[in-house]
């Protein structure tokens, strides 16, 4: 089935992303992703559009949490893949904390090649 | 093209969701949502699994948040649709405020009929 073949190779992309955001890597963060770029981040702006708003998202995220293992932990990831369009989505945890915050990432396939084109990190609102 | 098709069709059931919610029809507003979606609200908690927990948060949001069409505000909706996976995002207004929250839909078509199967809600994190 094609669709489990995509779900493998969508596995092995959001694990190579998730590994080079833990290691700083910011051209292999971003070497998966689509110029048209669609970005929610768990701070404000409400949206960032496109690569270099990305990149700086980045670039201030690894500025306020340590390199590691514990940087960037994806748990519960799901895959949704169909012939050019999939989305994934898991539970975030950042900097090894009991915080949980959530993920969601859509791709789109172009050229035989799947790329990240919309990204949606929360944190959900606490009581009061 | 079949994604054109598809998403005339999508953004149709995006449009009587969004109205469904602003009436307050909870049958409806769940009319088109798999059995095991899984929900990321705005508040706490991290995540809801299933079609009884997603209802109990829409009676919740209506508890707090009048009928009428400011109740729920989708725009900028984009949407990305493949032969049987999509998703779609853009910017939500709740209450006719200026404060701005991001939705997130991933869709599954099943027997012909598309399917929310996965929603993430959530608001930005200020400074401080």
């Amino acid at each position: 089935m094609p669709a489990r073949h995509d779900e493998t190779l969508i596995r092995a992309l959001i694990d190579d992303w998730q590994d080079a955001i833990c290691s700083g890597d910011l051209d292999r963060v971003t070497a998966d992703h689509a110029d048209d770029i669609v970005m929610f981040d768990v701070p404000e702006p409400v949206q960032e559009i496109g690569i270099d708003a990305y990149r700086r998202t980045w670039r201030l995220f690894f500025a306020h949490n340590p390199a590691g293992p514990e940087r960037f932990r994806i748990d519960e990831l799901r895959i949704e893949a169909g012939d050019r369009v999939a989305f994934a989505h898991g539970l975030l945890t950042i900097g090894g904390g009991d915080a949980h915050c959530r993920l969601t990432l859509g791709l789109r396939k172009a050229n035989g090649r799947w790329q990240i084109t919309h990204e949606h990190h929360s944190m959900p609102l606490g009581p009061g």
